[in-house]
C-alpha cells in the first residue's frame, strides 16, 4: 500500500525524533542544504509559512506602534569590541568579510550576527531631544552565526529573522517595551503557532551578551526537549553608554537613553514542526499553514467531479482560505498521504456518490477524524473547522506539556525528569556553579525563572533557594 | 518665512540636480548612511516605500505563478567561474567572507551580487522530469556589490531587491516568462509609481553577464537623465550547461533547461523621488506614498478642532487610507512646508471656520492646487482624488517625457541632445566601435532599442542601420 511505503519513509517518531525530524523537513520540501556547509535553502512550502508568521507578527508590531526600517548587514568589527560582554558572546561565531572590490578591506567586517551595535551607532546619531523618544523600529533581515553543529531551522550558519531595537527615555519606558514585546511574542505563539509557551526570565549564564535581563518563551517539543522560540531582551544603558546613545531631557540635561532588543527567527518553523509533527509528518496549525485546505477529488474522471471540486475551491478561495484543488494523475491514496506529510489541516474528499448526496467528507489533520458535511453550507463549515482546529490544537499541546512539567528536589529527581522528556521545576540558590552542576549532571539547563512559585531549598546544593527554575533539555 | 527656510535647505532643483537629490533624501529621513562607507540605512519612511512597493510586486508574481523563497546569501567563489561571461561582469565587485567562528575558510565565500548560481546549483538537484517544470521562484533579499561612486538609493554596496530565476522545458517558454515579467515590471511602474517606462532590448554590451538577452525599462528622471529602473533576463541554456539544471523530456532524453531571471530594486525608490520631485521635496503617487494625506489642523485649540481632525482621520483609515493626523505643536505653516517636503499627495486643513462652514480644504501635492469640499462625502472625495492624483502624475511625467525625446542623425546631434537633458534616438549599425564612440564622445550609453522604429543609417559611421537606440546618459 501506498501509505505504508509513505510511513516507512518518515523515520520512527517515538524511536529516532532527530531523524524523524529530517526526514519530515526534507520529504516535504519545506527547506534544503544549501551548498555551503551549515547553510539551508528555505524552500517555497517553508517560505510560506515564513511569510504567514511575518504577516502575523508584522501586524502586531505594527499596532504597537513600531516601524520597519532596513539596517546594513555588514558592520565594522570595532563596534563589537565596544561592548564588553557583547563581543565575547559573539565573536567567535563571526563572519567576516576581508575583501571587497578586488582589494583587501582596510577594516574587516562582521557579517551582522545581531545588530544592537549598528542601530546603537545611528540612534546616537539621530537622537537629539527627550522629543524624538521613543524610537521604536523593527527590520526583517537576514543574519550570521557560525555554528559547529547545525540542524535545518534549528541551527543553521544564516537565517531570517526580525529584531526590534528600541530607544526609551526612562527604565520603565525600556522595561515596559521589553515586557510588552515578550507577551507579543507569548500571544502570537499561542493563537497563531498554537504552541503553549512558558515565559520568563533567564538566569545571568543564559542571558543576551550585553543584556541587563533576557525574558525569553520556552515550547515543549514532542520529545519533551525545549525550544526557546523568542527573546526579549531589557539592555538597560549598556548600549547607550557604548554608543552614546544620549538626548537633551525636559530639564536641559544630558542624560543616556534606555534600550531593548527582541527577537524571533525562522527557528519557529522548527518548532511548528517539532510541537505538532506526527508519524504521518507535519500538522500545521490553519493560521500559519501554507495551504489550509485541499480538495481531493474521487474518481475525478466521473462526469461533474472536477467541475464541483473547482466550484468548490473557488467559493473558499473567494472566502478568504488557503485552498489547493490536487486535479494531478496520482490516485486519491496517494494524495492523501502526501497532503497528510504536508501537514493541511482540512482535507475535503468529493466523489460522484458525494455529489449525488449533495456532501462532502472532511478530514482533520490533527484529529484524524474525517465526517461528512452538506455541500449546502460548507464555506461556512470549513471556516468554522479552520477555527476548531486552531483551538484545539493549542489545547492539546497544553495537554501534553503540562502533563510533562514534575518537581524535584535534587539532582538525581533532575536527571531522572529530563530523562522521562519533561520540564524540571527545582529550586536554586541561584549561583552559577549549581547551574553548571545540572549541565554536567543532567545534560539539562535552566530555561526560565518558574514566575511566582518558591521553593525552600535548592535542589542542587541544598541552601536556601531563591528562585524556581524550570530545567530542561534543549535545542 | 518659515516656508523660505526649507526652501533654502533644499539645494536649487534646476542649478544643483545631484545636491538637491542628496538634501532631499537625507533631509526627509527616507534614508541615512551607514558607518561602512557606500552603505545606507533606510529609514522607516523610506522602508515604507519599500515595502508598498514589495506589496504591489508580490502581488503580481504570485498572480503570474509565481512562489517565494529564500536562497543562502554566501556563495562559494567556485560558483562564479562556472560561468565565464559571468564571472567577469560581477568578480570585481564581490565582497568575500574568508574568516568564520574564528578559522580562515578552506574556501572563499562571496556575499551574493546576484544569485543565478546558486539558484542554479539547487534547481539541478531539484529537478528530474518535464513534469517537474516549469520551476518560478522568487526571492526578496539583500545583495552587495562593491561600487566605487556610491549614492543612497541609486548605487550601493549593499540594496534591497527582488530577483526570480525561473527554469523552462522550452526556449518559447523561458522567453515568453522574460517578456511577461518585463510587462509585469512596465504595468508596475506606470500604475503604482505613475513612472512612465520605455521597455527593450539592451545591447550586447549593455546586457547582463551571462545572459543571452537583457530586456530593460528605462525612466527618464527631472534632469532628463535615464535610470534602469529593472530588467528581465532570457539566459538560454547558459547557467544550465554550467550548472547541469537538465531534466528527462517526454520522449526519456535528457535536456537542457531554459532559465530567465529578472529583478527591481531599491533603486526604484529613487526613480520616485528624481522622476516626480520638485523644489518643494518630495512627491510621492498615492499607491505607494507611505502617508497619503495629512490632516493639519488650524487654530487646534479651539474647542471642536482637534476632535473634527481625529473623527475624520478615523473615518478615512477605516476607508483604507493611510492618513496621518499633525496634532504636534508646529505652526500650521511649519507643518505645511514639512508635509509638502515629505511629498504627501493630499493635505486637508481644517479649522474652526471650515467646521463651521462644513467644508475643508484639501491641497493637493503634485499641483499645488488648493481647494474647498464639503466635509459630507469628503471620504470618497479624497479617494478620489487620489486616484486622480495617481493617474495626474504619470501623465504629466509622460507628457515631460516626450517632450525629450528627439532623433539625431550624428554623433553631434547625439551630443546635443544629451547635453540638453533628452533621449535621443539614432540609427545604430550594430557595432560595438560606434557604441563605444557614442559613450567617448556624448558620455552616453545604449539604453535600449526603440523597438519597430528604423532608420536607413548609422548615426556614429553612417554605415547601414541595423537598429534604432535610445541614447542617453543614465544613473
Amino acid at each position: 500500500m501506498a501509505k505504508e511505503n509513505f510511513v516507512e519513509q518518515i523515520a520512527d517518531i517515538e524511536k529516532d525524533f532527530p531523524q524523524w525530524y529530517t526526514d519530515v523537513v526534507i520529504k516535504t520540501k519545506l527547506v534544503d542544504y544549501g551548498p555551503v556547509k551549515g547553510t539551508m535553502v528555505i524552500r517555497p512550502y517553508g517560505y510560506a509559512v515564513w511569510e504567514n508568521i511575518q504577516r502575523e507578527l508584522d501586524t502586531r508590531f505594527k499596532a504597537t506602534g513600531h516601524e520597519n526600517a532596513y539596517f546594513p548587514l555588514l558592520i565594522p568589527m570595532s563596534f563589537f569590541t565596544k561592548e564588553a560582554e557583547h563581543v565575547e558572546g559573539f565573536a567567535p561565531e563571526v563572519a567576516v568579510v576581508t575583501h571587497a572590490g578586488g582589494e583587501e578591506l582596510s577594516e574587516p567586517l562582521a557579517v551582522r550576527p545581531t545588530s544592537e551595535t549598528i542601530f546603537g551607532s545611528m540612534y546616537s546619531k539621530w537622537l537629539q531631544s527627550y522629543r524624538d523618544l521613543p524610537i521604536k523600529i523593527n527590520q526583517w533581515a537576514n543574519v550570521m552565526r557560525w555554528e559547529k553543529t547545525t540542524r535545518p531551522f534549528l541551527r543553521t550558519s544564516e537565517f531570517l529573522w526580525q529584531e526590534g531595537h528600541t530607544a526609551h527615555a526612562t527604565e520603565e519606558e525600556a522595561m515596559e517595551e521589553t515586557m510588552q514585546m515578550l507577551g507579543v511574542y507569548k500571544e502570537f505563539a499561542e493563537n497563531c503557532l498554537a504552541i503553549p509557551v512558558i515565559t520568563g526570565r533567564k538566569t545571568e549564564k543564559e542571558k543576551f551578551a550585553g543584556a541587563v535581563a533576557t525574558f525569553g518563551m520556552e515550547a515543549m517539543m514532542k520529545d519533551g526537549k525545549s525550544l526557546q522560540a523568542g527573546t526579549s531582551h531589557y539592555l538597560g544603558q549598556n548600549f547607550a553608554k557604548s554608543f552614546d546613545i544620549k538626548f537633551l531631557n525636559k530639564d536641559g540635561a544630558q542624560k543616556y537613553a534606555y534600550t531593548s532588543s527582541w527577537g524571533v527567527s525562522t527557528r519557529l518553523i522548527g518548532a511548528l514542526i517539532m510541537a505538532h509533527g506526527d508519524q504521518r509528518g507535519l500538522v500545521f496549525p490553519p493560521v500559519v499553514a501554507p495551504v489550509q485546505v485541499v480538495i481531493v477529488p474521487i474518481a475525478s474522471k466521473k462526469p461533474g467531479v472536477l467541475e464541483t471540486c473547482a466550484e468548490l475551491k473557488e467559493k473558499l478561495q473567494k472566502a478568504g482560505v488557503r485552498v489547493q484543488l490536487d486535479d494531478t494523475d496520482n490516485s486519491p491514496g496517494w494524495k492523501f498521504n502526501e497532503w497528510e506529510m504536508k501537514g493541511v489541516p482540512l482535507r475535503i474528499e468529493l466523489g460522484p456518490r458525494d455529489i449525488e448526496e449533495g456532501k462532502a467528507l472532511i478530514f482533520r489533520r490533527d484529529t484524524l477524524e474525517k465526517n461528512a458535511y452538506s455541500l449546502n453550507g460548507i464555506v461556512e463549515e470549513v471556516n468554522s473547522l479552520l477555527t476548531t482546529v486552531q483551538k484545539d490544537m493549542l489545547e492539546s499541546a497544553r495537554v501534553r506539556r503540562d502533563e510533562r512539567i514534575t518537581y524535584a528536589d535534587d539532582l538525581d529527581g533532575i536527571l531522572k525528569g529530563v530523562e522521562a522528556g519533561k520540564f524540571v521545576k527545582a529550586g536554586w540558590c541561584g549561583c552559577r556553579e549549581c547551574e553548571d552542576k545540572v549541565k554536567t549532571y543532567a545534560q539539562a539547563t535552566a530555561r526560565v525563572f518558574a514566575e511566582g512559585e518558591t521553593k525552600e531549598k535548592c535542589a542542587i546544593c541544598g541552601k536556601p533557594s531563591k528562585h524556581v527554575i524550570i530545567f530542561a533539555r534543549a535545542y
